[in-house]
C-alpha cells in the first residue's frame, strides 16, 4: 500500500481552490485579451541548455534537471521568460513584430518551501518584444492596474524605476563596474535597513563620501513622482519623464510610485522596472517586470529589445485571501435532480438534459436512494435547487423545485421546466 | 549561442494554434460544467512510487522519473487518473460521495513521437467515484454526446461493451484464467484481421471448437443495439440492458453501439468500457473509458468503485482539422488604435481605455509609425478594425473607423466613441 501524499512544496487544488484560482484566471485573462494580447504555449520540459545559464548560479541549482532514457539531457521550466525568448528567437520570421503575448501557466522550482513559496506554481506573464516604445511599459503598468481594480483590490502600489537612471547615478558618481552590482545591491536595501546603515555598508564596499554624496539624491528625493524626478535633473531622466507624460491625468497616475531605489534584484533589466505590492496584505511583491534591452541574447544575435511584467499568480491567491475578497467558492453545479425508482429513470434523465438545455448547470444524482438523502447531498455539494421527481410528480406532470437556502418548495408543469431558469438564475 | 528548439514530442502552440485549443477546451469544460462537474488540479509531479507499477511495465518504462537534489525519487506524471485516485484516498473523508470532478491538464509519456503521438499532451477527464449505478456510465456517454454536438462534429460512434460479460462468456467457455487475457487480446482484434484468422489464432492458443464455439456469439451478434442484447440471453446482461433502458427514446441512442468484442486492451476495467470513433477522419479512438471495480487499491483498503471517461485533446484538435470544423483562429484583439505624434499620445491612450471600457478587446499600436505601416501591422496581426486619432480627428473631436475587410471608414465623434461598439460586434 503506497501512502497518498504529495511532493512538499506541490499541491492538490480542491474544487474550492479551483474556484479562486479559475476565478483569477479567468479574470487576468480577460484583462490580457482586453488589451489585445493573444496566449502562447510552450512546453514544460525543454533542452537543459535552453534553460540552464539564464538565471545564474543559483537558479541552476534550482532547475529541475535529468537524463531521458534517449540520454538527453532535459529540465521543466523555470519561469516562462526563458521558454518565450526561444519561441520568439526560433519563429520571429514569421511573427508580427511588436510580438506580444501572454501565457498563464506552471513552472517548477527546487526550492525550499516556505510559506508563500512553492515547487510549483502559476506564473501570469505578459511580454512585449521588438519595440522600444515606452508606451509597452505604459501598457503593462496599465494591465496590472486594471488586473488588480478588475480583482477589486482597492490598495496597491506600483513602484517604478529606470536602471539606466540608476547606472547614471553610479557613474556619475565614478563607481567602477565591478563595484556597481555590490552597490545596487545596499542600494535596493533602503526600505529594509534606513539610510544611516546604507551609508555604513557603502563605506565598507570604499566608497567616499564625495560619492555617497552623489548617490545621496536616490535616497532623499521627496515628494510627488513628478518633483522627484525633476530633482534629478542632469541625470537620465528621458523614461521616467516620458512614463509619467503617458499617464498624466490617468486614475493609474494615483498608483505610481517613483522610487529611484528600486533596483529588481540582479535581473538582466536594462531600463524602466515595476514592482508591485499591497501593502495591507504584509505580502512582498505581487507582479513586477521590467525592460531588457536583449532579451533573446542566448538564442540569437539579432538583437530585439522586450518588456515584460509578471502577475504572481499563487500570491494573488494569497493577497485575495488575506483582504476576504473571495465571494464565490461554490460548486458549478446550480440544480441537482433527485432519482427515484427504476420506472422514473428514462423521464428523470430527461428532465435533467431540458435543464441544460436551458442553460443550467444541473447534476443527476445517481441512486434512488430516499429523499432525505438526496437533500443532505446538495447541501453537502453547495447546490442550490434541487429539482424533485417522484410517482405523486409524474401524475400530475410536473416537478417540485426546492430552494435549498429558504427551504420553500414550488410546483413547476413539467411543460414549463425552463421557468426553472427564472428562479436558479435570479 | 544555443539553437532554439523544442524536444521532441513537445511543441509550442502559436497565437492561432492557442485560439483552436482553447475553444475546444472552453467547450469541454462548459459540457463538463454543464454536467454538475467541478474541476480539481494535482500537481504534475509526483513521488515516484505513487505513478510506478500502475500501468504495466511498458508505462513504467514510458513515465519520466528522476531523482531530485534531495534523492526524492520523481515522477512526471503519465495520467490523470492515478494522481486523483490518490488524492481521493487522502481525502475521502472529507468529500462528498459519490465524488465527481474533471480535470484538464498535461501528462507527459517518454514515448517514441510520431503522429499524432506526443511525448507531452493534454487529457480532459470526468470520473465519478464511490457509486455502482449504471446512471454514472450513462452521464459520460452522455457527456462525450453534447461535447462532439457542441464541436459541430456530426457523425461519431460511441462504442461500449461490458468486461463482466466478456469474462461472463470466456468464463462459460472454460477459458483458464490464464488464457484469458490471451484470449481478449485475440477477439479485440476482430476490426482488424477478421473472423477467420481470428479462430486460427484462438486454435493457436488451444482452444478447442467447443470452447470457440460459445465465443461465436461474440462475433456473430448482428442487428440493433437492443437485438444484439437479447442474443447474449443466458450471459450476464443487466449492465448493457440497464444502460440501454436509460438512453431509450433519446437522441444518444443513436450514437451508441453496442460492440462486444470490444476489450480496451489490457486496462483494468471490470464494467462497461467506452470507445469513441469518428471514422470519416480516420483517427483511433478520439475518447475512452470504463469502470474500475477498484480504483484507489494502491493507496487504501478501502474499496471505491469509480467509473470515468476521457477526451483526447490533441486527437479532437486533430479531428477537427481534419473535418474543417475550426471558424475562428484569429487574435482576441478586436480593434488597433493607431499612434501618430507625442502631442496625442496621452489622448490616444485613453481612446483606447475607453474602448476597452466599453467591452471591446483593444490593442495600442506602440510607435508613432507612417499610417501605412500601422495599417499593415494590423492587417498582419488580423485585427478587424483600427481606429484612426491624428490631428484632423483632434480638431473635429473624432475618430476615423476604418473596417480592415471592406476597407470602409466612418467618422465617429469623441463624445460618441461607444458606438464603435456597434460596429465591431456585429
Amino acid at each position: 500500500m503506497i501512502t497518498p501524499k504529495t511532493l512538499k512544496g506541490t499541491r492538490d487544488f480542491s474544487q474550492a481552490d479551483m474556484a479562486k484560482r479559475n476565478y483569477v484566471r479567468d479574470t487576468i485573462r480577460g484583462v490580457f485579451e482586453s488589451f489585445g494580447y493573444d496566449p502562447i504555449e510552450t512546453p514544460a520540459i525543454e533542452y537543459a541548455e535552453t534553460i540552464l545559464g539564464k538565471y545564474g548560479e543559483e537558479g541552476d541549482k534550482l532547475t529541475y534537471s535529468f537524463e531521458d532514457n534517449g540520454g538527453r539531457k532535459i529540465a521543466l521550466r523555470y519561469d516562462q521568460t526563458v521558454p518565450f525568448a526561444r519561441y520568439f528567437a526560433a519563429n520571429y520570421g514569421a511573427l508580427t513584430i511588436p510580438f506580444k503575448r501572454y501565457e498563464i501557466n506552471r513552472v517548477w522550482r527546487a526550492d525550499k518551501p516556505q510559506k508563500g513559496r512553492y515547487r510549483e506554481f502559476y506564473q501570469c506573464d505578459v511580454d512585449i518584444i521588438g519595440t522600444e516604445s515606452i508606451v509597452a511599459e505604459v501598457e503593462l503598468a496599465k494591465i496590472v492596474y486594471t488586473s488588480f481594480k478588475k480583482l477589486n483590490i482597492q490598495k496597491f502600489c506600483i513602484k517604478i524605476n529606470d536602471r539606466s537612471l540608476l547606472n547614471d547615478v553610479l557613474e556619475k558618481a565614478e563607481i567602477s563596474n565591478e563595484d556597481r552590482v555590490k552597490c545596487i545591491r545596499v542600494i535596493d536595501k533602503l526600505d529594509k535597513i534606513g539610510y544611516a546603515k546604507i551609508v555604513d555598508e557603502l563605506k565598507d564596499l570604499g566608497l567616499m563620501d564625495s560619492q555617497i554624496k552623489i548617490l545621496d539624491i536616490l535616497f532623499k528625493t521627496e515628494g510627488t513622482n513628478r518633483e522627484k524626478i525633476q530633482q534629478f535633473n542632469g541625470f537620465a531622466t528621458k523614461n521616467i519623464i516620458e512614463f509619467l507624460d503617458y499617464i498624466e491625468g490617468t486614475d493609474l497616475e494615483n498608483y505610481i510610485s517613483f522610487e529611484p531605489t528600486l533596483a529588481r534584484g540582479m535581473d538582466y533589466y536594462t531600463g524602466i522596472i515595476f514592482e508591485t505590492v499591497i501593502p495591507e496584505t504584509g505580502l512582498g511583491s505581487v507582479a513586477g517586470g521590467g525592460r531588457y534591452a536583449n532579451l533573446c541574447a542566448a538564442f540569437t544575435k539579432q538583437q530585439f529589445s522586450g518588456v515584460g511584467i509578471g502577475i504572481g499568480f499563487d500570491r494573488i491567491i494569497d493577497a485575495l485571501e488575506i483582504l476576504d475578497l473571495f465571494q464565490n467558492t461554490k460548486t458549478n453545479a446550480e440544480v441537482l435532480v433527485t432519482l427515484f425508482d427504476e420506472k422514473l429513470k428514462t423521464e428523470t434523465l430527461k428532465i435533467a438534459d431540458s435543464l441544460r438545455e436551458a442553460g443550467i448547470n444541473t447534476e443527476q444524482y445517481f441512486q434512488t436512494d430516499k429523499l432525505s438523502k438526496q437533500l443532505k447531498y446538495a447541501d453537502r455539494r453547495g447546490v442550490g435547487f434541487v429539482v424533485i421527481y417522484g410517482f405523486d410528480e409524474k401524475e400530475n406532470e410536473s416537478v417540485m423545485l426546492k430552494n435549498m437556502q429558504s427551504g420553500k418548495t414550488k410546483t413547476i408543469p413539467l411543460n414549463k421546466i425552463t421557468e426553472i431558469v427564472k428562479e436558479v438564475k435570479k
